[in-house]
């Protein structure tokens, strides 16, 4: 199960010292936050609101994820907006931009070189791609979802964890609706589900755990990770040359 | 009150001979659609799908608006699909120009020049852009919605119309919730609130009609319109070459 960030993971980074700590949820507590930073890594925080971008600043991360409402996968949503508020990439980018001096890292709707030269000028000083390497052979995913990515629209849903992400359509937000009251608080309702979800599996239905996906996902090309990488870059370069 | 395109409306087409018809909620029924090809005029229609936009295409219009999420006002879907499964621009606008021949026209979310250039990187041929111009001293709002523009979060409602519509937030809002199944249907809720509305008007209180904004609003500059349009035609071009 999925544990809030604690004294042992702080202990592991320090043995590990990784260059980069990015962190999802908020932050930790002072004295973790202070012990990551104080093995030298840099550390980058998730910001669904210009609230979220300016408390992440204050507490001295070093980059900012701005994720957008298209992106696949839990919302890092922290400090209570309203999910009827949450913002889309083409707004949360340049305000998230304007409203902080630290680099800001779009995440969320990118699909392909035309959405990374358009983050970049934006605002934005990198970029966050997930759901474009769901297609890649290296991605650990069911033929299914694979095949779902080109062709069912996401939503959000709290049925898988308890937490809202967005996910590809199937058979349990199908039958329950997508989001629901009675649905165990995150990461809980992973757990609740898992044996519904393992026998579901066996019978290849697999509409009973999650298909994450952001709203990109048609986009994708199922090229090896590492062409899918060059590509995208080759491909950006191009684009922003293309336009001068 | 807002009414269905009719035969009296199609009659003062052929006399005005407008060179541009843009239509929102899909488009007339064919033999009105006919009389109004028939002036000569451009016909625009307004997507938020992919299923949308081949729709438009199929029956003849020139360019298709994409419309998003993001976007202040009414969302102009008409074929029924989900509203949770309402896409961003960053991901309608390449998925609708890779499955139409047609020029799309990016429409939500375009605050500035980094937007447009952002639009036109995407693929889009054109933009529209709806809430940077209710900065403008020509916009016919109250002081207090355009204050908020800069302040308050959006959100869709279908109180003020009966049709989900983004807006700020404001006190019928936040009284009864943004969307309720009570209300009456598109366009009849509008009708059973301007006394209440009226009333509320008396006494500067203004969160009981609609404040349309889209979520790019905090982006906006009071200047006058055309010198908004002159900045940000100057500005985007300047952002296109320096990308060279």
């Amino acid at each position: 199960m999925r544990l809030p960030f604690d004294a042992r993971m702080a202990a592991t980074l320090e043995h590990l010292k990784p260059p980069v700590v990015s962190f999802h949820f908020g932050l930790p507590p002072e004295p973790l936050l202070a012990r990551v930073k104080s093995t030298g890594a840099r550390i980058i925080g998730n910001a669904t609101t210009l609230e979220e971008a300016r408390w992440l600043e204050e507490r001295g991360v070093d980059a900012i994820v701005a994720q957008s409402f298209e992106a696949g996968g839990h919302s890092g949503r922290f400090l209570g907006s309203s999910p009827a508020e949450a913002l889309g990439l083409f707004a949360l980018v340049p305000l998230v931009a304007d409203s902080v001096s630290l680099p800001v890292i779009a995440a969320g709707a990118i699909g392909d070189e035309r959405g990374i030269a358009a983050a970049l000028t934006l605002g934005a000083s990198a970029v966050q791609l997930g759901t474009a390497y769901l297609h890649t052979p290296e991605a650990r995913i069911s033929d299914v979802h694979r095949e779902r990515l080109f062709t069912v629209p996401t939503l959000f849903t709290n049925l898988m964890t308890g937490g809202l992400a967005r996910g590809l359509r199937g058979r349990l937000i199908d039958e329950l609706g997508p989001v629901r009251g009675e649905v165990p608080p995150y990461p809980l309702a992973s757990e609740a589900l898992a044996p519904l979800r393992a026998a579901a599996e066996k019978q290849h239905e697999y509409g009973f755990g999650p298909m994450w996906a952001g709203q990109s996902a048609p986009l994708g090309r199922p090229l090896p990770a590492a062409d899918l990488t060059r590509t995208l870059a080759a491909g950006t370069l191009a684009i922003l040359r293309r336009e001068a």
